[in-house]
Formats: C-alpha cells, sequence, structure tokens
C-alpha cells in the first residue's frame, strides 16, 4: 500500500465531519463518513502487517462495557484501544442503575474513547447508548472532564456500525473497491441456531448499510422472524437512492441462488425483545424464560435453515462469497446443528477469519476520526514517525 | 495555573515525610502532608487539562483490590494510575483467604501501587489494609521483591482518605484556598437511602479531616445513627486545636440553616457492622440477611432526610455548596425516595461531578509522593518533557 | 551480574531453537532451550532490580485464559507481560466452545503472548492448550493474523512448565549453577492440604524436569495418591541418562532423611481426574461433587503428611531447602491441618517467596525467546538502551 496516497484520501481539518461526534448508527454518518472509517481501517491495518505502530495515546483510558461476556467484539474493541495506546478498563454496568450522566462521568475523567454492547431491549437499548454519549458531551462541554471521549455502539437493538463497515470494507477488499460492489447480489438470510435468542443488530445494520452502494440486495428469513419495521422502509428508500434493488423472501435457496455474497446469521425476532423489554420492564424477569423457551420451540421449526455444501454450490459459479459476523455456530464442533456445517466452516475459515480481522482497525480509525481535528495530519505523523512495534 | 511556583511549593528530598509510606489514615499524616496530596492533585489536573501527560512509569502494576464491584473508587484509581503510566489488575482476593504476607508479596513483585478499599467489617477491614502494606514492607525489607509498593486506603471501616482529600481540595478551589475554610459552617448529615448498608468511613473521614482547619463542623444524624466512638473524640480535640467547633444535632434542619456546605450522605450505623462482623466470625453468614432487613425496616422511619429545595433555600444565603461522594441515589431517578431530589441533583450536578473529578488525580499524587524521594523534582522534570498526551 | 557476559551466553540468531515455537512441555524442549529460558529470566530479573526496563513492546496484546480464578501463575503471567509492554487480557472461555480455531484467532488479531492454564481433565487439557497453539499458528501462517503468538502453558493435567523451570533457576541460584545439582537428594512429597482436588501438574512437571540434572530424586506419596503412569517411566528414563536415580516411598520422613532439597504439596491423584474428566463428558457433572466428598473423606487418612520443624530436622544438617509451588496451606493461618505448620512457614517465608519470585521473569524470557529471532541481540539492545523504569 502506498501510505502517502491512501492518507491523502483521508478527510483533513477542512472536512472532518466525525471530528467531536460519537458513532451510533450508520445512517447518522455520510457517505465520506464511512468511506473514512472504512479507508483509515485500511491504512492502520497495513500499517500494523508491516510493523509500524500507530500508537498515537501517550495514556489514556478506553471504558468497554458490554452487556454479555466474552463477545468478539469485545476483543476487537480491546485491540483497536490498545494498538493506539489506550488502557482497557471494564465497566459492568447494569442498564439503568444511577443516574446515567454521573456513571458516565464518573468512569470518563481520564477516558478517550467508550464501547458499549447493549443490545438486549427494544429502543431502551439505542437509548441508552447515547444518553452515555449525551452525557459525557455535557460533563465536556461544562468543563467537568477534560477531554470528550468518543462514544462507539459496539451492539445495540438497532445496529452495530463496526460489524458492518468492517463488512462493507472487506467486500471492498474482495470486490476491488466499494465502487465494484454496484450490481452484485448479496444476500443477507437467517441461519438456524440452537441458541436462538441472538440480537438482530446486525442483520438490521447490514440492511441498512450495503443497500446504498447499489446493490442487488436479498433478505431470506422464514415467517415471523421479522425486524424493526423501520428497517424495510430504509433499506428500499436506499435502494431506490443508489440504484440498487431490496426484495424479501422466505426461502433460503432463492437468496443463495447466484448471489455474489452470502450472509447467514441467526436472529430472534423483533417481536421478542419487544416482549422481554416490556416483561423486564414490569420487573416480570422470571417470565423471560419462559418467553425464551417459546422462542426456541418456534426456532426448531426451522433447523433446515443450515448453509451445506450444496447451498453453497448454488452461489454465483458455486464461488460466492460467505460472511459471517463471528462467532458462529457449527453443526458438529460447537453444537448438534447450527447456521452452517463444518465442511462449509473449514472450505471459508480463513476468509471468515480475514472478515472479522478488520474489526479492531475499523474500531481504532472511528477513535481516529471522531478525537482529531485532522485526522489526514494524525496519519501522516504516524507515518513518518514509522515506530518499529518491537525490535 | 503557574506551574513552577505551584512545584516548588511541594516537598523536596528534605521534607518529603511521604517517602516510603502507605497512605491509611489522615490523623497519621502531618497538615503539610494533606497539603502536599491536595496540591500535587491540582498540579497534575492543571497539566492534563493542557495536555501534558505526567505519565512518569515506564511499566508496572497498579493492583486493585475492591470489595465491592464498580464503585467510584475503583474507576478513580484505574485512571490516577493510568495517568501515571501503571496497569492495572484486578485482584479478587476475599478477606482471610491464605497467609496476607504471601497473598500480597506474590502479587506485587512488579507492584508500584496497592489499592484496597475493604469496608465491611470493623476494625478487621483496617486491620486487613494494615496487613498487606505491613506484607509488601517486610518483603521489600527482605529483598523478595524490589521495590515496596505504596498502598493507598479506598475505603475502610475508619478512614477513606482519597475521598477526604478530594473533598478538602475541592472546597479549597471553591473557597479560594483552605485558609478560608476557617470559620466556614460545614454540616455532614446522614440522608435517606432505600439501600441502608453503607459504610460510614467517607463521614467518619470527613468529621476527622475537616476539624483541622477552625471550621464549624455540624453532625446530623436521626437517634442511632452513630459512628465509632473515637471519631466523635478525635472531631473534639481536633476542633478545639484548630480554633473551630463541633456540634451534633438530630435535625437537618439544624444542619442545613446557614451552612456554607453540606454534605449529605447515607450510612449504616456502627452497632450495625459490629453485629455483622460478629456474625460473619461467627459462620453465621445466613444471619447476615436477617440483620440487614431490620435494619432497612429502620432506616425506613427516616425517609424524610432527604435534600430538597426547601432545604437548600435554608443554607448560607441560598447558596450553600452541595458536595456528595457518589454515587448519590436520588429520588424518581435511581429510587423511589434517595438522598436527594432530582431537582437538587440536576442544580448541582456540575459541581458534584467536578467535586468527584478530584479524586483520580489525589490518588495520583499520593503515588508521586510516596514512590518519589524527591516530588518536586518529579513534579519539575513532567513539566520540563512536557509530552503531549496525543498529537 | 555482568550483563555482557550474560547476554552472551544466550542463544542467537543461529542457534534459538526456540524462535516461533509455543512452550508446551518441559520435554519438549532441549537442555538448552531451558538453560535459555532461565538465564533469560535471570538477567531479566537482575535488570529489573537495578532499575533497567526491559519493556520491548510497544504495545500489543496478552491473552490470559485461566480456568480458575485469581491462581498466582495468573499474576506471575501479567506481571512478567507488563513488564515486557503487553497489554493483559483476560478471556474467559469454556473448554469446548466454539470451534477453537475461531475462538482463539478472534481474539488474537493483535496477541503477542497467550498465556492458558487448564488443568481440570485428563489429556483434554493438555490437548486444549495445544489446540489454541496449533490455531493460532495456522492463522498465522494463512495470512490471517500479522504475527503468531506464543502460547505459554500455565499449567495443564501434564505440565506446569513455568513453575518447574522457575525452581530450576531458584535451585541454581541458590547450589551455584545447575551443575552443583548433581548428586543433590531433592524430594518431591504429597503433602495434606483440606482442599485435596489440587492439579498434579507441578509434581508430574518437577518429576519430568529434575531428573535432567544427575539428582537423586525421591517421590513421596501416600498409597493411591498416583501420578500419570508415563511420568514415572520418564523420570527413570531421565535419571537413568543423566546419572541419577529415581525412586518412590509411601514414606515423607523416607523423603525428608538427609535431603538437600523438600517440595511438599498437595495433589488429587489421577484416577480422580480421570473419573472426573468421564463424568463431564458424560454431562453428569452433578455427580462431581460427590466425586470430590469422597476424594476429601480419603484424603483425611493422610493428615500426618505434614512438614513439621522436626520433619525440616530430618533433612540435610536440618537445613535442607524448602520449596513450594504457591498459595500453601498453612496450619492455623489457612486452615486447621494443612501442607505445613506457620512455624516451618515463618521460618522459611523469604525463600518460599524468593523462589515465586522468579514465576514473572521465567515467563518474560518465554516471550522474548519464542518472539524473538536473535534473542542476543534483544537483550542487547535492552541493556544498551538501559531506559530506567521512573525517574
Amino acid at each position: 500500500m502506498n501510505f502517502t496516497d491512501a492518507i491523502n484520501n483521508l478527510p483533513d481539518k477542512e472536512n472532518n465531519t466525525l471530528y467531536g461526534k460519537s458513532i451510533l448508527r450508520t445512517w447518522d454518518m455520510t457517505d465520506d463518513d464511512i468511506a473514512a472509517v472504512a479507508n483509515g481501517a485500511g491504512i492502520l491495518k497495513a500499517m500494523r502487517d508491516s510493523n509500524v505502530s500507530p500508537k498515537i495515546f501517550d495514556s489514556g483510558i478506553a471504558l468497554s462495557m458490554f452487556c454479555e461476556k466474552d463477545t468478539d467484539l469485545k476483543f476487537a474493541f480491546a485491540s483497536g484501544c490498545d494498538l493506539l495506546g489506550l488502557t482497557i478498563i471494564d465497566m459492568d454496568k447494569k442498564l439503568g442503575n444511577n443516574a446515567i450522566n454521573e456513571t458516565a462521568t464518573v468512569a470518563s475523567y481520564m477516558a478517550d474513547a467508550i464501547g458499549v454492547c447493549e443490545s438486549k431491549f427494544i429502543e431502551k437499548s439505542a437509548r441508552y447508548i447515547k444518553r452515555i454519549s449525551d452525557a459525557v458531551k455535557v460533563s465536556h462541554e461544562n468543563g467537568v472532564i477534560a477531554q470528550k471521549p468518543c462514544v462507539l455502539n459496539l451492539g445495540s437493538d438497532e445496529d452495530s456500525p463496526v460489524q458492518t463497515i468492517s463488512d462493507i470494507r472487506y467486500m471492498a477488499e474482495r470486490f476491488g473497491g466499494t465502487e465494484n460492489l454496484k450490481g452484485k447480489k448479496i444476500s443477507i438470510t437467517w441461519a438456524y441456531s440452537p441458541d436462538g435468542t441472538r440480537s438482530f443488530a446486525v442483520p438490521q445494520g447490514l440492511l441498512s448499510l450495503v443497500t446504498r452502494y447499489g446493490m442487488n440486495v436479498v433478505l431470506a428469513a422464514p415467517e415471523g422472524m421479522d425486524l424493526m419495521p423501520e428497517v424495510y422502509e430504509r433499506a428500499e428508500k436506499n435502494s431506490e437512492l443508489s440504484g440498487g434493488t431490496f426484495t424479501r423472501t422466505d426461502s433460503m435457496e432463492e437468496a443463495f441462488a447466484d448471489a455474489d455474497i452470502v450472509i447467514p446469521m441467526n436472529w430472534a425476532p423483533y417481536t421478542f425483545l419487544e416482549k422481554r423489554t416490556e416483561l423486564s420492564a414490569a420487573n416480570l424477569g422470571s417470565y423471560i424464560d419462559l418467553l425464551e423457551h417459546e422462542l426456541r420451540e418456534n426456532n426448531n421449526n426451522f433447523i433446515d435453515w443450515e448453509v451445506t455444501e450444496e447451498m453453497m454450490e448454488k452461489t454465483k459459479d458455486g464461488k460466492g462469497l460467505l460472511m459471517h459476523d463471528l462467532p458462529v455456530d457449527i453443526t458438529d464442533i460447537s453444537c448438534i446443528r447450527g447456521e452452517m456445517t463444518a465442511q462449509v466452516y473449514n472450505a471459508n475459515v480463513d476468509s471468515l477469519l480475514a472478515e472479522a480481522g478488520i474489526r479492531p482497525y475499523v474500531i481504532a480509525a472511528m477513535i481516529i476520526l471522531t478525537k482529531s481535528e485532522d485526522p489526514r495530519a494524525a496519519f501522516k505523523t504516524i507515518a513518518e514517525r514509522a515506530t518499529k512495534r518491537y525490535f
């Protein structure tokens, strides 16, 4: 990679519209914002691969707030922050405890970045992340904290921008640029997993983002496995604007047929999250177990939604690109029946792991773009300094 | 801030009486020690605010030992240590397991600082922190560990010196120097919280410290909500020596009347901690639930001990300074009825968060003062180096 | 210590046979490999003691994967990694979840070292650690991760190489070099602890290692407290090759008689781990409690296996070296009856803590030796740079 050319394409002081912002949803970002994050990630990855360290922070804290343990994005966040020199501190706060402005500020006196994953409650989850972002903004404006930490949404009920921008970057790498995505058939499809309670932030986020690139987007899901209604509307509007198409089907076969890209994954339907939110608000937590039991019972009607070798054969020239946000439930490896067979997993594992490997760099790029008034200058300094990671 | 003047007021090699010590209780510290910590914190904060990094450690570990999860001081400790370049490692040891000298030493081969919060047992808690301090001292003297880590009490049953010195610093900032605290009326008052089991380390520590500055100190609490007897004696003796007064009342109104500073907070009475310690020692842990239940029943007799706008009106010119050690239970935000109303919280939130924001710097100052033979020289080096935190 | 001479004895580019490897078992390592680790640890410790920082990583992650909380080796790993500049990230993965290559790779995009302790299942535990090592190797070879992290076994069912090489280093320090260990009587002996379920990785690892130095090795254990059968064979073969002896006894007295070194410790028998593995594989987890109960019942027949002052008197000139891998169960301190009396512990505590203090340096040496093509050059750079840890 020619660092100079790549860096000159990044925004500078005049046009960095991400400066001082949080990153909550891709539909609040311009196409240029998204390109800046994706390109920044590409440069950081190339630097790391050639052993150049992009450590720009001398000290500072990255707060890691996850509603679940050990998700992959937690490691991605830790990795991306460490790359830049931030110290990772876990924060184990429950949704709704204490005053959010107090909680967020007290943990942020030295924080430069806050990564939040909270995806269990409809509307409430996104609002929670937004309130953290607002709280630290206000505390900064009022002089209570010296720097404004950027807040990154690492998975709400609405969106998962780190995952989806990573995926756009990976597709661009595989197809030679985002401009080549135009006209490609991409299918986002539900797949069976014994768990069945997974967040739909990623399929929602993908539909909201990939429809901006003029692709022929297909969403496949069994009846009832619905996303939030506004997602369909957004996808349709985006497709119209970008010159692509958006269609829905309840047939996995149809989705895979001649597809350039397939992204299978499990999710729980919108109505489940809605009910869980209601039960939780009414302090009827013990009914949630029952609700989850019912969900799994229904889920078991769709064990055929599995990616097999035969299914992969149906894709474009039998060579469609298989993507997944990981971790993936693999038949015979992590469960009796899962989202894909062991054969399919093993045949695609390097690509799946390379896709996931972009996430730490997307996070690091988001931090630089939101924290630096002039990201182009920041990247130039890193490139000129050219600190070796270890001797 | 003029760094040169401020730094020249810090102790140097000749008079740094904190060098090599642990910080366990303010009543073991001289007035100069406390001033050095408070002033050091002020300088560090000013440096950070102007993006100068006081990172003085190239590597090294800060052990974080908390008997409770996610307290605010845990984040303050992490923040203060990160500022100086120390790596935070959590240690989840239960009181009384293994030989303390073994446990403390094995975790301390690379430790420069150990922060301990253990406040649940009367006498035992303070003794536990002291034993950790003694253990690493002996291991250092016997050549087993290369450096002596300073041990910081982040909350025992007796005292909470980080909180109280932060508060003295904050009052000094608000009133233009500790010398201006003389003659001011400060009221430390019990307030209702549905929890009811909170540690009394902070009110005890405050009474023991603010009485050293010639203030007119009032302690207000419902009947039975007593602190450890020696605290009253210490407060009286200090007041006499410093030319202030110390009075007690069971009326919140009386405490607020014409007060320059009010510090409301909830605590469990001394007798509760005494009983809990006895039950725990007798392995009658299951009776502790019952004891806590009784405590809350009694606690509920005092739900009127709430800071309202009317109550704040009673303070000096209706503009008394409201302080709190955070987190605070707020009526209608974190609970149905709490220590203060949402109106009072919202009207004072910036000040409350600014007060809490001093804690990380107090911790960092304590580490520099106990680890550096010549803190004045250490601060000068930081100021001259003037490393930017990020570019 | 003369750093130049010591460093010149380390392997260089021509003969660093550890480069690019993981460290899983000492019996896969040559005598030179082990000497390199032990000597590297000695140099790093001397550097730290004279306040020289061996921080060679500008950034990078050390993943800490422990099946148990707060073991001493967890702190040793954190300490050793921090010394080199790596950020410690805890990973709380259960054995057998997800595809191991996925789990290991996703956490390793920025990882330079992975420390794994998994010792609860016979064969499965060692295989698990090996599979993590294989997975990151493959991901590195296939270009998915930029650097190959070294995997360190911090305790499997088979071996605990960090502990055993630390012990060899400590013995060498005490007896003036490994060459002086030849002919010394060393007794590894079972000792009573109320827990009774401890891993036998350390006694197995010690028997497999100390028999390589021409020592007269005695293993003492009550009937039934057996190790894995292959360990006895390995110990015998090693002893023959090195000109030492290997004998077994069921008498602690016999083991202590005239011994130069005694290493008492508690372990559960091989057959217990075998049964636990079977029950766990058959999803009969609830029977494990029963199994552990039976084990403790039997264990209680051997409360006389305690190191007392009288027992220590039997050692060589009454001055035999007492070693232990810590934490140790001490009579009257951590339990009613334990592995040694409080008198014995107190009389030997500095030595025990000095022994344990080598572990962080052994870990750091392992990382440098496996990550640097030319460790001699790496150490020279550290020595020449001579960065002070703090001013």
